[in-house]
């Protein structure tokens, strides 16, 4: 059994997903893509779980033409990087819910042809979990390696260790939690807030070229205050202005993070869909890991000093429960200024301790008997 | 000269005021309320500036009906309180741009019989001063024993010492900053974007009673998140649901934070202007303190752990150029669990430093024969 590299891809899900709302998706479509080779015995398959606004592009290339740009955690996933596409099978899907291939509110419901919207059912991070484990059926991947993820994705690495204890071997949650704290769901809540007042979102009814862009940039911006440290945005920022000496004493942007943000804004309208945003956010809210009551994989748990949207604090509470139950963990809190976002850029430190925790994950599966 | 207690009155200016930006304001009229007694040798007052959401109305009574509502430093001025109305003659003033009877952008322009909108000149700290040392030259108050403020107000007292050294004798600057960073400034410009955003705010030009009250709550929603502490929402609220044991699976309010926020939110909409909101938080982000070079007052500097809106490190930068000029400098870093908002919670430890420093202002003025 062996799967060679891929691209981009799209399964057809061949049964309903019975989702934790009690609804069921008749037709659920799932982009996906892998990287390197599938194994014969099958024990270096690596599912790679994205955040908030990710999708299945983790690395770049390799697939057909536009493969070769950068992946979201281009730095961390790839040739000869901590997830070695050269010695994994690496498999990242876009979550459902999403709006980068696999089925979403933006997609079109085959009962009525018309778009989903917010008829769309609420999906949770188990949901998106049961859907990555029915593309893996397909992949024939019975057992991972590993599951590895941050933030959001981390959310999904540790309900994979609860849903399927059987079918994983490792799992890597870094810069994640097993429930967001009330602060974090008010900031989740400003965003969506934002959206459904933006009177082009229409009840979620937008037509996909003309989007609620102000509301959903101003749940981004939001969301990129709260992924950046205080420490990281002074020494970007400071209190610098853009383009003058003098302050304009007008409503414009003046300030440099004033800019900043705004572009970022702009730029999140062109890639993401607001809807996808409403419900990758509650999904968020309302994950509360119950972690699993036996056959526990190994865990490495990650934390960055300045992320104050998933602090520490979380990371320790997972690894507390995960002792009482006799798991095998490691803990690494890493020393970084760049907040909730040093997950996707301290590929160094982080990457060496992900890289290691794979390979001798990997090892150990083969003095196994590559039985895992 | 004596004046005794009055409780709201408006004065209007006689002459224009010139601002920051160059303009100048031909009519101005200020909201006040003051309290207790001027002492004929006049050394006994203190001007109490308010933060972004305040008024004039520091504490409740004395006054016409009305007047007993609490006022939003209840628990810090009255008689017998620290800021004592028994001893004190206490000034309080809606700030320039206010939306509490000072003019500001939903005042009518005299010279076109509308209202100002964004017409109004953006003003800063300082201008907020100039305006207040006009209303004490109205009151005969030449010079102040204090001048009291946190948060914004605080960036009010440190103004005063720097532009009228020679009329004030004390500072108490509480939860303050001479300059806000990028983070504080990322958020407020979050809160313009939703402001402008909203459809109804059609410019700054609406009716008052049909304000931008979707952009205006949403503001006030992220302002809340940062005056609170991630400690004190999660002791507050945690991930309650309210109402409900289960998850809905649909777009309501469901945690109690949640509702909370919208509560919050709809709540100042009733109250507050969105164009002062533009104003307000402008004029923050435009603050850059630059100390007194000489005649400088006594000060305290008071911080609260859990604030990271406007963060101890802040404060001890305010006390580190203070000593550099051989202020007399008192600091004191509060430890409390409520954020920002800790400068109005925290009465019974803040309220005994500052009712101390006061009184110690008030005695040395007496030594020297209350001359100040």
């Amino acid at each position: 059994m062996a799967a060679s590299a891929s691209g981009p891809q799209t399964l057809v899900l061949e049964e309903a997903v019975r989702l934790a709302c009690g609804r069921s998706l008749e037709s659920v479509e799932v982009a996906y893509e892998t990287f390197g080779t599938l194994e014969d015995a099958g024990g270096n398959a690596v599912l790679v779980c994205h955040a908030l606004s990710g999708d299945a592009h983790v690395a770049s290339g390799p697939g057909p033409a536009g493969s070769e740009r950068p992946g979201w955690w281009e730095g961390m996933a790839g040739p000869g990087l901590p997830i070695d596409t050269d010695r994994y099978f690496v498999i990242c899907a876009n979550v459902l819910g999403g709006c980068s291939g696999t089925t979403g509110p933006g997609s079109v419901d085959p009962s009525t042809g018309e778009r989903y919207g917010l008829r769309f059912p609420l999906v949770t991070i188990e949901d998106m979990v049961e859907v990555q484990a029915r593309l893996l059926d397909s992949l024939g991947v019975d057992r991972l390696l590993a599951v590895v993820g941050g933030s959001m994705g981390g959310m999904q690495a540790l309900a994979w260790a609860s849903r399927y204890p059987e079918r994983v071997n490792a799992v890597v949650a870094a810069a994640t939690t097993g429930r967001i704290g009330a602060q974090a769901i008010a900031f989740n809540e400003v965003g969506r807030a934002a959206i459904l007042a933006d009177p082009a979102f229409n009840g979620g009814d937008y037509e996909l070229d003309l989007p609620p862009a102000e509301g959903l940039a101003i749940a981004r911006m939001v969301g990129h205050i709260t992924y950046l440290s205080q420490e990281s945005m002074r020494e970007k920022f400071g209190r610098r202005l853009r383009d003058r000496d003098e302050h304009a004493f007008e409503f414009v942007s003046e300030f440099e993070v004033e800019s900043y943000l705004a572009y970022q804004g702009r730029r999140f309208v062109e890639r993401f869909d607001a809807n996808t945003y409403l419900y990758m956010t509650k999904a968020m809210d309302y994950f509360d890991w119950q972690p699993p009551k036996s056959m526990l994989p190994r865990f490495l748990v990650t934390s960055f000093t300045s992320d104050w949207l998933f602090p520490t604090a979380q990371a320790r509470e997972i690894v507390r429960v995960l002792l009482e139950r006799d798991a095998e963990v490691t803990f690494a809190e890493i020393a970084s200024p760049y907040g909730h976002d040093a997950f996707l850029l301290e590929t160094e430190r982080h990457g060496a301790l992900v890289a290691a925790f794979l390979a001798r994950a990997l090892e150990d599966g083969r003095c196994l008997g590559g039985a895992l």
